[in-house]
């Protein structure tokens, strides 16, 4: 099991290095400074993850261990140094729809190891892979992945419903870890393929001032 | 004393119901998809709570309780699938008017109960009222409460004042309870009805760009 | 010491007061009411404090000491009583120079204090002297230092880094906080006297709907 370990080990800074860099690419856009970078790399990168550790009560993760920070700062200097073509674009898409799937796992399987209610730890999969990158949007005043029908936390909750659902059903953890992660990305990589998206609210809406 | 803490218990799952139908409302108005529709649902529900329990160092009280969330959701459903008319809003603004004053009774009185100041105390009752709203608010993009002159804070700010008032004056918890959401109740519902509002700063304001 | 930690105390208090007033002062920029005038003042002059102690799990500063909100109440009731000219708002400035510089010592010192890692102290010193502020202006929907190339951050990681660095070189406490409260208030000084701000992203970004 041990290079298993170390492979998540590495996948776990792999992801954050993705969400960071994605947080990055949000401050290219508006042409903001080398701090700015640097801060929506690290809200992007370990947003998600801290509000669960906030939420479950664990001690925040890269308190404890700052190279997580690190990871962020770097890809961030990264970003800033080598910039985004749109083919490095379309690569980034990819990588972060592997580190949402990983981070769906990852988040419900610290919280279930943890002794938290399966119910609870679906929501701190979704939030692990999605609340860093909300936040990203809210600082960054652009329309954040929860206002559009993207099909992005729905494929965070699928792959968190599988993973709690299997380890429910006892199987191992790695078996179930491997079948959860495939379905989020599967799903994820299905709409963005196919330009899948969520139907908006068919009913009558109240009007804006009420 | 049981079946008034039976009906307590369901008050408390009205009210989170009630303020996530408001949150599942912010999203039918942008014709937002499923997902968003229980996220708002859920941030609005719960998130007041969330954020005064992680303030006074108590386990967040929907990880330890899921149903709250399930709460949220069937209410996220239940907007998504009959809609809502002009009666129905209607009947969501008093249902909001009565949640606020059981939430800033209650969070008072959890805080209290944990022996946190009394200060505080009013502190946390405010904010179990009122902060999923104002989330909802600024994740939706919409002009949150915080920012119209509206009597809603005021309201809770009121409630949860008389409720510790009179806790230390020694009244009774239940006494208390009563006499303090009826008090933020009231209010709420006068400046309902009258279209009463705050006078906003009447001072010379310094320019936009200081 | 003696007189040295009274009057730390006072400057802890003064800095409150100067970020509270700061909040408040976004209130009277958009004619709020009284009552988000508290609001805002309180978040503005808390805040910072109050996500350093929930990540390094420490308890809610204010919480335990409620004085530190009268004084936000304090200071909302006073920019509301007595307005802002252009002569306090260019005071206001240099008081919140003074604050920011402050807290990124205080936070710095305080986590280091309770043995969070040196990396993570930094981030708290930056946290503490300016996520009230970036929290105050997401609400009051104005364009946030964090989104503009204002030296305020970087003076604030400037100060924490420097702290940290002479801690870690075992300079005595007071050496080190005040020659890192030295720096960071000088580099924020220059930058304000000398309309220094840092360079945008000079690369080709990419394009907004990606």
């Amino acid at each position: 099991m041990e290079p298993i370990t170390a492979a998540l080990a590495w996948l776990d800074y792999a992801a954050v290095a993705v969400f960071a860099a994605s947080g990055a690419l949000a401050a290219a856009r508006r042409k903001h400074d080398i701090v700015t970078f640097g801060f929506f790399a690290a809200v992007t990168g370990v947003g998600g993850g801290t509000l669960r550790d906030l939420l479950i009560g664990a001690p925040v993760f890269w308190v404890e261990q700052p190279a997580y920070l690190i990871v962020c700062l770097v890809a961030a200097g990264a970003v800033w140094a080598f910039g985004f073509g749109a083919y490095r674009l379309k690569t980034l898409l990819w990588m972060d729809a592997l580190g949402m799937a990983a981070y769906a796992v990852f988040g419900a399987a610290k919280a279930l190891s943890l002794g938290v209610h399966p119910v609870s730890a679906v929501v701190m999969g979704v939030l692990t892979a999605t609340f860093g990158g909300i936040v990203r949007d809210v600082l960054a005043e652009e329309p954040s992945v929860l206002l559009r029908r993207e099909i992005y936390i729905t494929a965070a909750i699928l792959g968190a419903v599988v993973f709690v659902a299997l380890v429910g059903l006892t199987l191992s953890f790695w078996w179930a870890a491997l079948i959860a992660f495939t379905t989020a990305f599967g799903l994820r990589a299905l709409a963005m393929l196919k330009r899948w998206s969520l139907p908006g609210f068919p009913g009558r809406a109240p009007p804006e001032d009420a």
